[in-house]
């Protein structure tokens, strides 16, 4: 598929083919940019290839635009390696923390003014070339470090690659984006790892009880601990500054669960809780328009066959299924589908899938 | 829709027509039990009455069993008249802590030898009678708080009543209820809400850097403070505990993070988040068993009818399927469908959709 083209002109060198790196090199080939692939490991290299992420790197390449996208503890370096090996090349990196590289960049007298940090705030559980999607960067927010030793004209070559890639651009210092990412990505990593760890030895019983709220608290605590050891170290400061405020409002709910019935105990356990409602709220929607459909939850009998008859009738009754989520019910013989449909479809539907035999759950 | 006949042969009394009443009630109507509806709220019975959850109390009625669904603060009085009210009924509650509310009918001298409480783990977003659902305790573990007070005859009212509602009964002393809620409920909403608490005062580009991960850690934030003081503060003394341990792991997590260059230190922030990674894992997984199944992601053109056709030809294949997830890619014309099948028929099922046609993406 060849959407619009890119306003890059040159090739683009991908140093790196995990997830990220792979995404980035699919979706620039899908706007038609000669993409080079470099990694240390030519069988990454050799399956990104056969992906149609690009061409391997050789001998004479003349990149306009260099991604780094390697571990966050090798990023310096290797971006340092690319601005002495590429002297016309601009240079980006895609780590996800961004004032330690600038600074490590400058320590060594390397050419910043070539070198503009990103980091696109996208990724999936899986990582590995394999994982790699051409739309993972679709909608979603690509920072850019800005720092005032690269020209206007220079920077704009990422600014075209967040540009192809379909990301929204932000602009922030590399110390804006350390302390925004510490609050809404490392710490609540911490914070849910140290949940999970108290589950190591807790009574199998007890945690048979799980239900999807603390499923949902502990889901990345999951998390590949070698990468969260290095973003972690590099954005130590940020991160520690946000535990310790934790930490004290930590404290005084201890405090105030030592004896419940004290005065003003209640007040300031209700305090902390109404906090986190006003907290959360001002977390920005799902997709920005999560209202834009209405779902049905139809109960499907588990034999072969019953959700494509589900699937069939819906396509006969003339609606269209938006989104589908199939839900089994523990230790029961019965699933519940979850149908997103537009919001004026849903009664329609409704009615009629009832009239032919289906048992609306909700 | 008139299942299975109920075992319980009398009426059954719902003292509270809330979000777990009513579904208690609407659970039971669908068994053909007499339902008998009481609330504080003229206006909630009413609304009960009208979505076909039973009737209105009136004088003379012989409920067999009693169902107390009221707030947790007023659990054990309401209990305790129901007790004194009606002579000749067993009486439970659904309250999600059960320690305190035994030991306050003892200390009241109300006749525990009919009484037995329980706590069915299941709940929605939104509460009040209109967010009842007949199937909301469907497939969800129903703990019944054991005591030797009661006969084995009279607490096999309660049994019946999980039986009749689809729940899985789990047998706990109230005593390990209440540790175990604390570990997998109570301890996580508190962690919830201090993380969301950080958001208050933050700034709004940060906050627009927000990804999926944020949002599961945070979502149980959004939930009622009025309730979680009642909780939090009737399970005082387990959510305390566990609260400790949290905190001492945290206070060695920002030691940790003070000098991350410091010898021993990446290796501490790394045995910490691997802990998490071995907590996290003891979860059972939605179905219970987490790894029965695995997974294959197909790619589905967003055009009528290729959802239907893709399990039709599963189906053809021979290969049944345990769970399916639809997911829209932003921004595309295509699905990308996660299909769970049992891990032996995955390979035979990704080599023949391949050769169907179907892009398998992972």
């Amino acid at each position: 598929m060849r959407l619009v083209e890119s306003r890059l002109t040159g090739p683009v060198r991908v140093v790196g083919v995990g997830l990220l790196g792979t995404s980035v090199a699919l979706g620039l080939r899908q706007r038609g940019v000669e993409v080079i692939l470099a990694d240390a490991s030519p069988t990454h290299v050799a399956i990104a290839v056969d992906l149609g992420a690009g061409r391997a790197a050789a001998p004479g390449d003349e990149p306009e635009l260099i991604v780094v996208a390697v571990p966050p503890d090798v990023t310096a370096q290797v971006v340092a390696s690319e601005l002495a090996a590429f002297p016309d090349a601009i240079v980006t990196d895609v780590a996800s923390v961004k004032a330690g590289i600038l600074q490590d960049l400058r320590d060594q007298g390397a050419d910043v003014t070539r070198y503009l940090g990103s980091h696109p705030l996208a990724g999936r559980e899986r990582g590995g070339p394999l994982a790699g999607r051409a739309d993972l960067f679709q909608g979603r927010p690509w920072v850019v470090a800005a720092h005032d030793d690269i020209s206007y004209r220079r920077a704009s070559a990422v600014d075209d690659l967040i540009l192809d890639l379909g990301g929204t651009l932000v602009e922030m210092t590399p110390e804006q984006h350390d302390r925004g990412v510490a609050l809404i990505s490392h710490v609540p990593q911490v914070v849910s790892s140290l949940m999970a760890r108290r589950f190591i030895d807790a009574p199998s019983d007890a945690l048979g009880l799980a239900g999807q709220g603390v499923r949902d608290v502990t889901r990345v605590a999951a998390s590949d601990p070698d990468l969260w050891v290095q973003i972690l170290g590099a954005n130590a400061a940020s991160v520690r500054d946000i535990l310790v405020a934790y930490r004290d409002d930590l404290d005084r709910f201890i405090d105030a669960l030592a004896d419940p019935a004290a005065p003003g105990a209640r007040r300031r356990v209700a305090e902390e809780l109404a906090g986190g409602n006003a907290g959360v709220s001002r977390l920005p929607g799902k997709h920005g328009t999560d209202k834009r459909f209405a779902t049905l939850t139809v109960m499907v009998d588990d034999r072969p066959g019953q959700l494509a008859r589900l699937l069939a009738e819906i396509g006969e009754i003339g609606v269209n299924l938006e989104d589908l989520r199939l839900e089994h019910a523990q230790g029961r013989q019965v699933g519940l589908a979850e149908i997103a449909v537009l919001p004026e479809a849903v009664d329609r539907l409704s009615t009629e899938l009832a009239a032919r035999g289906w048992r609306i759950a909700g």
